[in-house]
């Protein structure tokens, strides 16, 4: 165990992490851009990616993530229309931490 | 944007990435992990490390974390006794992750 040194700067959580951690950690949202690191998806694509949660709730996360600029939504001309999201590019850089915290996972899968 | 192959295997969030994201994305969880990347800390240290939540509440995310083998508690010997907190193997293994996401996170910290 390291010792503490009373020196050093109080710690403290970066805030811009704490917002990510926030952000990405709330509830399905972490699937929903894990989902989308593979590629676009259309709503329903997304709702059998994602089981377990409501259209409805899909629908707030996805706003969410719009607002805060990780996720496009794009209409696709035709009959019906489609609606498919995406990643932006600020959203794909977030593949690294998505494949770290899988790599994590993986690792420690049976471990308790 | 890439097109979507329908021979492709029905994306699905892989569950070991799911239930750590679920468990590191629990509101203040993520904040107190990164809190303890940078060394043991006690009770009191933390929670100034993490301002805006309660004791009562700090004290729940750090059970949900020992049960999870992510935090360890240690008591201190001598008068007052201590309890200090640090990262199991396991929680120190989430360093890359936690390290990414702060990296992401002062990337675009300025980006809508």
């Amino acid at each position: 165990m390291e010792a503490i040194s009373a020196q050093e700067q109080p710690p403290g959580v970066c805030p811009h992490f704490h917002d990510a951690i926030e952000l990405i950690g709330k509830r399905w949202t972490g699937a929903i851009v894990f989902s989308l690191t593979e590629g676009p998806l259309r709503f329903g694509e997304l709702a059998k990616a994602v089981p377990g949660l409501s259209d409805r709730l899909l629908s707030q996360r996805l706003r969410e993530l719009e607002e805060a600029g990780v996720v496009q939504r794009e209409v696709e001309e035709g009959t019906p229309t489609r609606v498919i999201y995406s990643l932006t590019e600020k959203g794909a850089d977030l593949r690294p931490t998505m494949f770290e915290l899988r790599a994590w996972a993986r690792r420690w899968k049976s471990a308790a």
